[in-house]
């Protein structure tokens, strides 16, 4: 029987689900702990206000014959679609709804995608990275070849000397929090449109950009149209971790070999989706109303705040860091020349508090540690106060 | 660029949208003529009271601090599957809830779980089919070999002389509304472990089974835990098609080579999929309970009696078809040695009704026809009288 022996080459279990099991074991043996984690990028702040009404209202609907809906397009409601053609004309980029798909979050699509490239390609990756470009890769027998990132290259590597067919590239990045400035980004398009290659552009944290000097999407770049597909999520725009959407742009113009892969993703998804719960993308669509924005942004500014709290506390220790701002990951270096292995074990057993170890993004990662800003406000300060304490011991 | 050439070899758009748009132009072009679709087989009974009630309950948690949720386990939340669980019992079919994976749907189950199968792997597929095996096959580049379904084997292939490492087996069956009985299912489940292949069974119509002889599930058969894996789905059994949830069910027991697929599905989901909406779960959930389970069979109820008008005016005009009963598709054959499309193009011009045409699934459905019992009430009614209308003409 064929199996996929890809598989085999994967690690046991993915990197999140081994560290929350780890947190977990540790909070059962110790139940008198209070642990807060600052480690998986969950959010912690409940849907904005119009956003659960549009979620009701929508629900509602459902029950009603006259109002009921069956199937909805694969691709998603029109009504979503242009809202979020809406939303890009902000960076004064013209999308056309065709060229959106709604998606049930960023994770899927941007694992699905590789259905559209043979085995064997090449796909580029920087390390440290979300692990999940990783996984999928080695799952569609992809052949990875990695980029250092690292504090030489202020976690922001440029294009490589050598070919690759597929490009990952997230930015504001998951895990170091570097963002990509419009110069970085365009170097990364003139070489994809030299290399005939493509460039998938995860930016599902691009809400959090304050600094208006840096893009929020890969097509405020130009020739990006040409050569990317990007990647986005309402997940940590708007708290949608557990009630799942997203999009995915593929620009008409985005040709490989004279095949359309806006029409090859168009064949996937009709085949293998059936769209995102009429209810969801109702609740989605809030988003973008003026009460949606007002609201979600009040959201962020909360995550922000928590992301200052844990930079003021790292400088008062003289750790140095990335991130934290324009991105609600922080990516600090493990004092006392501890690897993030130890690092974890010694933040979970004297702090209890736990992160995440740099090495799970990528060997690049071997002696970095990832805090998230997207926990509650009092648990971000406490944790911050036990890791100062801990320190100054 | 190594695009995946196998998106090459499908047809250019998939089936359904293919007709929809037909019809859809037919009706753009004829405002004054009300088109009545017994085609797609989408439901139009709203969500049940309970569900709603459940939906909305779960999106007022959802905008409260102390009551939200973020990312959920990728695999569903406990309370659901053991509600699933728990339903299995009424077939003596004893499950771990670590066997049972909550999907945005059967469809995607259907596509993805390929992905556990090396290109080359051969899919064998009874023709006529649901087209989602073929394309889904088709893109992840397998062989298929095809098992001819006629009149002659009542639409119910048995297992063939020859190998095949996976098996796709819809019951009822999605065109032909076939159900096989528990020596059918057996058969299958004994050439599946002689063979060590691996049997799909798509089981997304099983609430339409009415006959207490017929099996629901391929657990019922002895020796499917070690050779199956069961796809579900709310859409029929309680009209998701636009909330989208389903399950899928991987026993512990199916290991091929020593892998254990249950531990492999589990990697794939939680690398490229990240559960679906906590809200929809709750939804779901509800289903199960004594009112949910007695307002669907309801529902189900108003379909089967559609079903009923439906067969008692093909027996008027003596047209013999298979389904109706224990499925919610009745498959006919075309009247006046018309083919599927002339009959297509007959239906839709003189009765302003549309089907889908058989030969959409598949070589063996040239002469055949597909109608569903999924509409209105009226709808059908006034679909059923045109038809007799036009061909007592």
């Amino acid at each position: 029987m064929p199996i996929n022996r890809n598989f085999q080459q994967l690690s046991e279990n993915y990197f999140f689900s081994a560290i929350n099991r780890r947190a977990s074991q540790f909070a059962e043996a110790h139940p008198d702990q209070r642990l807060i984690r600052l480690s998986i990028g969950d959010v912690t702040q409940p849907l904005c206000p119009c956003v659960v009404a549009a979620l009701e209202k929508a629900a509602q609907e459902m029950g009603k014959v006259d109002t009921f809906r069956g199937y909805g397009p694969e691709q998603g409601y029109p009504f979503l679609r242009e809202a979020i053609a809406g939303y890009y004309k902000k960076w004064n980029i013209s999308l056309e709804t065709e060229e959106i798909f709604i998606s049930d979050g960023a994770k899927s699509d941007l694992g699905n995608i590789l259905d559209l490239f043979s085995e064997g390609t090449s796909v580029l990756i920087p390390d440290p990275v979300y692990p999940v470009y990783v996984d999928a890769s080695i799952m569609g027998g992809k052949k990875i070849l990695f980029l250092d990132a690292s504090e030489e290259n202020s976690f922001l590597p440029l294009p490589p000397a050598f070919h690759a067919d597929v490009i990952f590239l997230c930015s504001p990045n998951n895990p170091t929090g570097a963002v990509y400035s419009k110069d970085g980004l365009q170097a990364w398009v003139d070489y994809a449109l030299a290399e005939k290659a493509v460039l998938l552009f995860d930016g599902a944290y691009e809400a959090f950009i304050t600094d208006p000097s840096l893009p929020h999407s890969i097509f405020e770049v130009d020739g990006a149209k040409k050569c990317a597909i990007e990647f986005c999520s309402f997940s940590k725009k708007a708290g949608f971790t557990g009630t799942r959407c997203g999009y995915t742009v593929i620009p008409k113009e985005l040709e490989i070999d004279g095949l359309s892969l806006n029409h090859l993703w168009l064949r996937r998804q009709t085949t293998k989706f059936n769209g995102v719960p009429y209810i969801v993308q109702r609740g989605a669509e809030a988003v973008f109303t003026p009460q949606g924005e007002q609201e979600t942004t009040k959201a962020i500014a909360y995550y922000q705040e928590n992301a200052r709290i844990i930079r003021q506390g790292l400088d008062q220790l003289s750790i140095s860091y990335t991130g934290g701002e324009n991105a609600p990951y922080i990516w600090m270096r493990c004092p006392g020349r501890m690897d993030s292995e130890q690092y974890f074990k010694f933040l979970l057993e004297h702090c209890t508090v736990v992160g995440s170890p740099g090495i799970g993004f990528g060997k690049n990662g071997k002696y970095f540690f990832r805090l998230t800003a997207f926990g509650d406000r009092e648990d971000v300060k406490e944790a911050i106060k036990r890791i100062i304490n801990c320190m100054s011991l």
